[in-house]
């Protein structure tokens, strides 16, 4: 994993992914105490960050093992991705979702074209079950995180931080990334290693799923306790990944967690100041410039909104919290 | 009015307003059954297209006039663009704003700086009120639409719809713009008659404050039964503008009309598919591109959400509906 793979990730997104833009608002600046960019990729296509790495894994794909199709299996995010990427590229996709995903995100992956198989999140190992079907019926399995070339495609974010943190002169930052499998947060670790060294990322978790935060403390892979019932259903993984962390280990500083009523509060301010949707794990880093600033040292402060895909219901809880 | 007033105005805004970006989702594609391109101004400081225009206003001031401070009346998003405005400039501003507007944008042109004074939308002139308080305090009246720098700073947001609209080849399309006053509309209309000609502007309305739409047919200024007590606040003006309206009667097509429920589901629409707050009279354009389709000739379609700022609860009633 190098900074050339994401260059190489980008230049096979020209014109396919969004790039999305940097945002602030003057009151959530007064709200924080320092200025808060905001990395909202939420407006992606699909409605997450999820579209880079997947669009970069199936472009990266040799072309007849490409057209048999590709698999993958995740909570929503990735789904969506996936299922959209191989849409664009006239290839079949399988997705493997968790039974109690949120409708939207079943929905939203049926509607890009994808067969959908539920899966029990509880009792089944999704990855037992995925390389079975992968095998079975030809497909390339298209994992959410642990694949260099989806680092690689979710880096893409991470080379725009850079150039948009620099149009605008900030130099000196911490960058504070939702993290589950630490995908999002390797890419863009990665990326700002070599073209924004300034910039420090820091992984963001809900408070009962903490594991990266752990485990780079401990300096090994830490589990969590459970990775079912969480509000935050887009970034609950069992632990890091085998790839990411030593990336992650090696790049990010301390990892800054919060509560789920915290999520709700930056969800609601999300809408009153930026008119943007984040879902739950979309709105993790957010939650922390908000109310974690006393462990974040830099005037100005980026954040990712990795996602925006949720049922409407979740949304409105938020509003009426 | 001409397309150098509204360059000029581009080039007092540069580094200072938003470019928002053209967004679309594939989903909402599918949907609409055509191309539906959206310039999200919800994304503009403040959250509404009314800061390109306030922006306008006060930089073409004289020096020592804009010092002695500026005032206007808005049911909200004038008022925040122009609190905003003037905070940016350090001069005072004082809002005169109905007592019935949203507390969001009330309490939003308070956060901004500004002294807010409240009126009766029903029974006080707010014309009246507005030219009293300037005479008695020097302050310079920035009208919301009928001020033809207003109208320049709004038409900076149809340079960028012709630009971005030109990047993705597309040379014809309806342009469906949220019509209150008119401001935004002339403000477009006059920057795509100069350089995309082949994109038309139509006004989009409630239906039942349909003032432009019906003045558009009968050519000359048709009167609301009322101004108060509609879904879409933002754009409930008595009758089309002085200036505005002979822009826009030679440059607009035909208006459109659409119900407070389509408003709703345009809003619930926006959230899933584009991950964006509209408010109520930020939607009517994408609602008439969602639901009026049969009035729509061109393959895409382009509209604004041309505001954001709306009470939580009037977003979870549009979830929820």
């Amino acid at each position: 994993m190098d900074i050339q793979m994401i260059e190489a990730a980008a230049r096979r997104a020209q014109g396919v992914t969004r790039r999305t833009p940097l945002l602030w608002s003057p009151l959530l600046d007064d709200l924080a105490g320092r200025r808060v960019l905001v990395k909202p990729e939420c407006l992606q296509l699909t409605g997450s960050f999820k579209f880079r790495g997947a669009w970069s894994a199936l472009t990266a794909l040799p072309e007849d093992q490409r057209a048999r199709g590709v698999l993958a299996y995740s909570s929503g995010n990735h789904a969506q991705g996936v299922a959209y990427a191989a849409r664009r590229l006239g290839v079949p996709a399988v997705i493997l979702m968790p039974a109690d995903a949120p409708a939207a995100k079943i929905d939203g992956t049926r509607a890009y074209g994808a067969e959908v198989v539920l899966y029990d999140r509880a009792g089944e190992s999704r990855e037992e079950i995925g390389t079975r079907l992968a095998t079975q019926r030809g497909l390339t399995l298209v994992k959410p995180y642990d694949e260099p070339q989806v680092i690689a495609g979710q880096g893409t974010c991470g080379l725009e931080i850079a150039e948009q943190a620099a149009e605008l002169g900030v130099t000196q930052a911490d960058v504070l990334i939702c993290c589950g499998g630490g995908g999002l947060t390797a890419g863009i670790a990665l990326a700002l290693e070599a073209r924004a060294p300034g910039l420090r990322p820091r992984p963001a978790e809900p408070r009962d799923y903490d594991d990266t935060a752990r485990s780079l403390r401990s300096g090994s892979r830490e589990r969590n306790a459970s990775e079912a019932g969480g509000l935050c259903d887009a970034i609950l993984t069992p632990m890091p990944g085998e790839i990411t962390f030593p990336i992650n280990a090696r790049l990010c500083g301390p990892g800054l967690t919060v509560s789920d009523g915290e999520v709700l509060r930056a969800m609601a301010l999300a809408v009153r100041h930026l008119k943007l949707v984040a879902e739950p794990g979309g709105a993790v880093a957010l939650a922390a410039a908000l109310f974690r600033g006393d462990q974040i040292a830099s005037d100005t402060v980026i954040c990712t909104i990795s996602g925006g895909n949720l049922d409407p219901a979740t949304l409105a809880r938020a509003l009426t919290a």
